[in-house]
């Protein structure tokens, strides 16, 4: 295989994924027009679709296709969106701005906001029971649906926000940070990772490589995510910069310094390609997704 | 079958439903405790669990029998529980007491009853995956999340709230009146019903049975809510009461007065026993729900 093209390889899958989520949300035109205009605002507000093109990615790597994972890939993305709408709320973190643009609530209010997050939630459930029944397994939609809510619920993302919230202007151990880091962010990664390679019927010791491979890649991507929280600008990021500081919140460079998190984060990255070892050449997407998610600017 | 004991018959199974939420709740030692305490306070603070008895009231309509549908029993009243706390914000109906008790966010603040709402809604669909998983039918599995996710999200109750927020203070039709009520409440109490029902193997016709009857005993459920809210004492609500008025919702008894509200009530209780009429004897229970539906003075 010769040099591969990541930013087309982004691309290309970012087109079809933007596709499927306009064509998968509820028009805004139907009842009621205000509820679905704050869910579309927040998911078509952009973002570099990273969980989608993860299920997809998941996928192929064990042969599988793009259409095969792709109600599964929005759901991850409306999970996420869900997540960053009621994060962004005055009584959570209280920012005003999100990929560059105000956020949900300060556009639809508070009220709506918070329902836009309830509902993505739920149509995320609903897509990813589809595309589970269409693979016509039983065990498999089951397994789909437990893990994304095992990876969703308290014991992955909800878990690890309620946890960055109450450690806020706390001296927190590394087992704390190591708990809000791998419960808020990382869950969620490698369960979209996962889900690709579950639905297009990957091996026992495919989905194991796959688990090992995603768990160290969200790591690693939360810890790149506070590296930029530091060093990048309002502008760069979309989001307001210095927030983590502002707010005291539990990081890795507050907690180790900029130079200790840049190179844990490099490790977790080689760690997480070294997983994929027994996926071969198939794998070469992830692996250059795990360098890109390492070198991204915001 | 002589006079049913319908006392009976509710005590026996709240007994079995309150067992099995306490057994599916993360318990409260684990982490994050405060957020595993603030799902367990609002699930834990009683109410008549009607939903969880209707899914089993379901069930046993076609042969079926409690054991076999509790994780979906539960999983709808963490449903139910999971709107109220989120309809209780102040970004909402801004209550401080339900069910006699204090509010969720009264209790452990803004954001935790929030990730409280978002964590219990997760869980509902990880224990329906389970439950659908052990009757081994993918369709069904499928099926059973893919309708309860359409009553909870913004076809059904999420969609209802909605509306219901964004009619306060205006004049608003019939018809907006009547997609309120059918979509904040009926839909999950419809969905409630039939999902026993396909769990436990019921033949298309009796599915439609129950559908039907869902419908009208949801509608007949909340216009008698809506009397109530006019008729009883906060003392006898456990919330406050004339709050509807205070806030000027769109109600039933507001549009249309209370007495054709309650003979509007006692209609849709007779259609919906009257839906009933394939399932024969076994559907005694639902029918005496019906009528204490219309009866219960909280």
């Amino acid at each position: 295989m010769g040099a591969f093209d990541l930013p087309s390889y982004l691309n290309a899958r970012r087109v079809v994924v933007d596709e499927a989520l306009d064509r998968l949300l509820p028009p805004d035109t139907a009842t009621p027009p205000s509820l679905h205009r704050a869910m579309r605002y927040s998911v078509q507000a952009g973002g570099k679709r990273l969980r989608p093109i993860l299920v997809i990615a998941g996928a192929e790597s064990v042969g599988g296709t793009a259409e095969q994972v792709m109600e599964t890939a929005c759901a991850m993305e409306m999970i996420h969106t869900y997540s960053l709408i009621h994060d962004d709320l005055p009584a959570m973190d209280n920012d005003d701005y999100r990929r560059g643009m105000l956020t949900n609530h300060k556009v639809f209010g508070e009220a709506i906001a918070i329902l836009a997050g309830d509902a993505l939630l739920t149509l995320a459930f609903k897509l990813i029971a589809l595309n589970g029944a269409r693979a016509g397994d039983a065990t498999l939609v089951s397994t789909l649906v437990t893990e994304v809510a095992e990876a969703a619920g308290t014991d992955g993302m909800v878990g690890g926000q309620v946890v960055d919230i109450e450690s806020e202007g706390k001296a927190v151990s590394a087992e704390t940070l190591d708990y809000i880091h791998t419960h808020k962010t990382a869950a969620l990664i490698r369960a979209s990772l996962c889900a690709g390679a579950v639905i297009a019927g990957g091996t026992h010791r495919q989905l194991d490589a796959m688990k090992k491979c995603g768990e160290a890649l969200g790591l690693a991507f939360q810890i790149v995510d506070d590296i930029l929280d530091v060093e990048g600008s309002t502008e760069q990021l979309g989001k307001t910069a210095g927030k983590d500081a502002q707010q005291q919140k539990a990081t890795y460079p507050a907690y180790h310094g900029l130079e200790v998190s840049r190179a844990k984060a490099r490790a977790l990255i080689d760690e997480a390609k070294a997983a994929l070892a027994p996926l071969g050449e198939r794998a070469v997407p992830i692996r250059a997704l795990a360098d890109f998610i390492f070198e991204r600017r915001s």
